[in-house]
């Protein structure tokens, strides 16, 4: 399958009965504060709490009625495995996923809710990519990456077409996006929905300041991976490496890679909190942060930032608000 | 002046340069605990993060150029304080606010910020009308009330404008409105909005349990006043007493009135964090609250539902999330 203009506009047909079309937010406050006119993309108020959803259906619906009986497996640190859970079981098929034992228990929770059954293991001493194979090779269950696939890119393009129309009707070309960047699948189909219709816009990756893979590859023009000691509170944006599919799309169309250190993540969050009264979690702040702190100049510029995800603990939220974080 | 459609459409034309048209947000996971298709108003989203900005706005873009040299005054708990601080720094007006010295520290810190010279009082003891009234008088300023004026009125009635056009454009007709009253200039405007566009919508205010004077004066057929020692933990909700203007509408338009703890809104503000992942504050949760605890019978039908506003302190937001509020 190609990822082009094409499959995303399918994946939204695919998707368009469960999935929410998000709204474009604008702040004035923001706007005052950057300089710039701000369209936010709050992709926390998705089903599921984050964007992940939007892959993972189109990604389930795509398949065959034999693989739908054989159920899924997936790998997780928590937002892909409540976007698997809930459109597994939209879908009736049977999911079982893969968590690191640490991730917040929000997300081990709501996964088990919407229906998975879920299996831990611990991120240190195990692999995740090992434990799910054997499962899925075990029960003859289909496996579902997280982001290193044709289907799953498609459905996260979803949001950049959204983006590029939302900002038209409200009479506005985008000339910066920043995104958020794990193992690179949400900004690599953004980034194909905008090429075919918004093509002059710059895009940038936004990455904790010790994953910033997907920055120092498409600096070295290869995929690198992060230090095995690398540790941020970004729970969403930890995968060591860019994946093959998406570096590959990202390199062809990104104009760089932005990084963040985790008291900017805290500081976006409590802009969030004070000012846009948005739940966002680490993860999804990234964006926000690169913006709020100045790591690209947009002033008079029309900037686009997508908030990822709200999926984050009460405690650990509430200690970043009140401003008690460690 | 009239308080009618044409009032609230030309409400609309006027303030609509600077208010946020909030979008009409649904949640699957909401649809299913209730049963019935709720239809989300989030005016958190709103300028000064409540929709106090709307009528505010309104009232001031109304006035004369000679009273706009005169400068304003009025009195607030917080919402109606930001609103009008900064509409008036907008329109180049000075701007006086009587606020209690105990309101949250973000409404008055807000209101200071927009501009405006805040004078603060002892609810206890003083008579924030008292003050205000000689604070107009000495200083020549026009008073601007916080519900009981009909271009505050048609203001606050552009949110109920947008609900059934919202609506209407995702293929939905409203069967049930909840919406928070304090003194009730909310509710009687967007009353109003629904009367003449969606005239079979129940409407319903929401109070707070020890301040349900218009659940009561709705029942009594006349304006009763909550007690001396009533307590809630909804700011932004404690009138004394029905307004007389917002009470003849709101006796001609509402289907009647509902209640809910300070239990019941904690409950809802921490479902509003958990599921989605919106900053409510107190007296902005009381709709919500209502329809959680199942305050009225609403399976299968669609309810809209008005999340008001999220002007509320860090600490008092992080203990009521993680559980730890009193």
């Amino acid at each position: 399958m190609i990822i082009d203009l094409a499959a995303i506009e399918a994946a939204r047909h695919r998707i368009a009965s469960e999935a929410v079309v998000t709204p474009l937010l604008s702040n004035a406050a923001l706007d005052a504060r950057t300089g710039a006119t701000v369209l936010l993309k709050p992709e926390l108020l998705q089903r599921t709490g984050s964007f992940k959803f939007r892959g993972a259906f189109n990604r389930l619906a795509a398949l065959s009625a034999a693989e739908r009986t054989r159920g899924v497996v997936a790998w997780s640190s928590g937002n892909h495995a409540q976007g698997v859970s809930a459109a597994a079981r939209l879908l009736e098929i049977d999911s079982v996923i893969v968590m690191p034992s640490d991730a917040p228990r929000i997300k081990i929770e709501n996964t088990r809710a919407y229906g998975a059954e879920v299996v831990t293991y611990d991120r240190q001493t195990e692999s995740r990519e090992e434990i799910a194979t054997a499962l899925a090779t075990s029960r003859g269950a289909v496996l579902v990456p997280s982001f290193d696939d044709a289907h799953v890119i498609a459905g996260q393009g979803t949001v950049g077409l959204e983006i590029v129309e939302q900002a038209a009707g409200a009479g506005r070309t985008v000339d910066i996006l920043l995104c958020c960047c794990g193992g690179g699948g949400l900004i690599a189909g953004t980034s194909t929905a905008f090429a075919a219709l918004s093509p002059a816009t710059k895009i940038y990756s936004v990455e904790p300041e010790e994953f910033d893979d997907t920055a120092r590859s498409l600096a070295a023009g290869g995929r690198v991976t992060n230090g095995p000691d690398a540790r941020s509170i970004c729970d969403a944006l930890l995968a060591p490496t860019p994946g093959a599919i998406t570096f590959e799309i990202n390199r062809a169309l990104l104009s760089g890679g932005l990084a963040v250190s985790d008291d900017e993540v805290r500081l976006a969050m409590r802009y969030a909190f004070d000012i846009l009264k948005l739940v966002v979690e680490p993860g999804g702040a990234v964006a926000l942060a690169a913006l709020l702190t100045g790591k690209i100049d947009v002033a008079g510029k029309t900037v686009a930032v997508v908030l990822s995800g709200g999926n984050v603990d009460p405690a650990a939220f509430a200690a970043v608000v009140s401003g008690d974080a460690p």
